[in-house]
């Protein structure tokens, strides 16, 4: 049965991950059984359910050949992708409302029709036009002032760091006041830079002052101040990580640490969020000197953002779209929030719950018992900030589930906790 | 004079750098002869000239704004990428025939119809289905054969280093024995590791068999077989670039290293050069223990290739288009290089031509004694390979030049050379 198991198992596997394909011969019963030092029944029982289960087939008086399991892989990939996780409430992914995929459509279409462009690589720092874009963009709704000429485009907030890194001078230490950050921590330290949490007396701070903790602290402005006039006396580099910005609405509008400080600030910014998960652009304003430096060494740095992309993104804010998809979708993220937050509030009565000051995030804090593992259990993902002396503190996201089951994920969650 | 200068220069480039923009209000006269304690009259006449080049616009009564310089730009932009180089001989960028937008255009559309997968953050891995895909793809080509488990994609090479680096033991060293990778040399250095060129006893050697030079050479089976003897004795990894390894068509196919090898190679593809320079997504086979490291440490990456252009590749290889493209411009490219060589060399009698291995350079070697600025002088752009005594080595790609254009490219390297 363990030899039969074996064959079995090898030759699926072999299938499965493509070392075998479709139409490729497998060694004959014989010459298996010679391969596997086991018995013909035991290599015809395996053949037989290897046929049966869709594998391979059999060709009379030519042998067993390797069928065409795209079919089975797609089935798997589907089931693979749904029933893993039944609620994901990390908000790991988009509302199916937040984006207008047609609107995009037309962007990209447009942008494909620019074949000379598309013909060659683009700059390592972007396309010339998306940056001008992006320049007026985060005037008027950061009042970061800048050029074309300090911004640098990336596929993501880590591609960015990594072109940064190497501008930076490695002597100095990084400080992450929120440790929550983890990618950033520890790609810097990939670099070889001290990295610690809260050091004052750090010559690089990385913040996120519209997402300061995982439940969406936002940093007040007395702070802010505090934090610039700490850095220009200290002549440290702040890095203002400005994730999830667009979400303050109902918080007084904060002014970015770039358009408080002068000049010693990196501000970063990110349209994934924005628009969709798989769109991967993101955009850096550099110091004036690290600009410099990114010029000199520009050989060095190959563009990692979509030219596609970029160029459909230049055209979609010019017309204005950003603007409304930004209303969009806080509206429609702030509504899911409070929406959720009121189901939680009737299904867990013992529990506290909280919206964290960015409106995204819930904080739900409770009486909890059980094994951690209930939650992977129940295909339920959660982040649990804390857990200690009997009580949990978890931080929900609910924008991807839709409205509709919002019921029944909140049900699932009450079942993992109580 | 001077003053005036100042006052026009600086508000003038606060309106192309995108600080002012259009429809802001810029200071009154005698607010600006304040501010840059200059006379009225000054301000006047720079205000004047602004007007008349069209960066301001005077309104009666209300003052002086930023008028709209979208149309300025666009003339500058469109003159800024076509002046800047008249003939790039670098390869740098592709021929307008080689890829069928049409055909790409019907995939990323069909992409996009996938709205749910692209609602979520693509796995910091790659897309499983392209992953599969991309297996099959590099068994049939290149006889790679591994499972999608093991296989990472990234937006380009670059990216695919950021990923390795972090996973290998930084007390290795790293040998390029081809020193013309200047961006992977300084990739390693910044994450700490020592590199060399040429370094027997390196820990980490980075070759590309089938572009081992900048003109193209091809690493022989011997030295192949050889290099992993060395590798496999002292314990060292092989990263294997396989960078245009598709363009080998007219010498003897040459295994890849991965291949020849047993379990020590890292193996590295791209798709950029067989389709759009603007379509980054490259990717990785690692090794096992690499593999597994990946795995545990998965939380510290993001995927940088775009989810749509992931998913449209992965059907465009499962349809086969893949094998068609390559097909096609191997055909093409080669004999733009045969048919450039050929009038170079009527063109430039004296002068050594000779096609690189992969058929895809040209090297010309000739005497030459004047100023090497010459070439950006003259708006072309070529790679000096060598320059002493009184010859130059030039390596030439014609690959972005229009067959029409041969003859005036040919004709204008003359005149720089001679």
């Amino acid at each position: 049965m363990k030899k039969y198991n074996q064959v079995y198992n090898e030759i699926k596997n072999m299938i499965l991950s493509r070392q075998l394909i479709c139409g490729d011969k497998i060694p004959s019963v014989r010459k298996a059984s010679q391969l596997y030092s086991v018995s013909t029944t035991t290599i015809q029982n395996a053949y037989f359910d290897l046929c049966a289960d869709g594998y391979i087939i059999a060709q009379p008086k030519s042998g067993y050949f390797v069928s065409d399991i795209e079919e089975i892989l797609t089935q798997e990939e589907s089931s693979r992708q749904t029933s893993d996780i039944k609620y994901d409430l990390t908000g790991g992914a988009a509302d199916a409302d937040s984006f207008d995929f047609t609107l995009w459509q037309r962007y990209i279409k447009s942008a494909l029709r620019q074949k000379e462009r598309l013909l060659s690589y683009s700059e390592p720092q972007g396309e010339y036009d998306l940056r001008c874009a992006i320049a007026q963009y985060i005037k008027e709704k950061r009042n970061v002032i800048t050029s074309p000429d300090r911004i640098i485009i990336g596929a993501g907030v880590q591609t960015l760091l990594q072109t940064i890194c190497p501008l930076l001078d490695k002597s100095l230490t990084v400080s992450f006041p929120d440790n929550s950050f983890r990618q950033g921590m520890s790609l810097f330290a990939d670099y070889g830079f001290e990295v610690h949490t809260r050091d004052k007396d750090a010559g690089i701070i990385y913040v996120s002052p519209s997402h300061m903790t995982r439940w969406g602290d936002v940093m007040p402005i007395k702070r802010r101040l505090e934090l610039i006039k700490h850095s220009q006396k200290n002549g440290s580099i702040v890095i203002e990580d400005d994730y999830e910005n667009e979400f303050l609405y109902n918080v007084t509008p904060t002014p970015s640490l770039y358009a408080l400080g002068k000049g010693n600030i990196i501000y970063i910014g990110s349209f994934s969020a924005m628009l969709l998960p798989g769109i991967r652009i993101s955009f850096a304003v550099l110091t004036k000197q690290l600009s410099e430096k990114f010029k000199m060494l520009s050989y060095r740095f190959a563009q990692t953002a979509s030219k596609t992309e970029q160029i459909a993104l230049c055209q979609y804010i010019r017309d204005g779209h950003m603007n409304a998809q930004i209303r969009k979708i806080r509206r429609l993220y702030t509504a899911k929030t409070k929406s959720f937050a009121s189901i939680l509030k009737d299904e867990l009565k013992n529990a506290e719950i909280e919206i964290g000051e960015n409106t995204l995030q819930i904080i739900l804090k409770t009486e909890f018992s059980k094994d951690i593992n209930i939650f992977n259990q129940m295909s339920l993902r959660v982040f649990v900030q804390e857990y200690k002396d009997g009580r949990i503190v978890l931080v929900i996201s609910p924008s991807g589930i839709e409205n509709a089951e919002f019921k029944n994920a909140a049900k699932a969650l009450k079942k993992a906790l109580i």
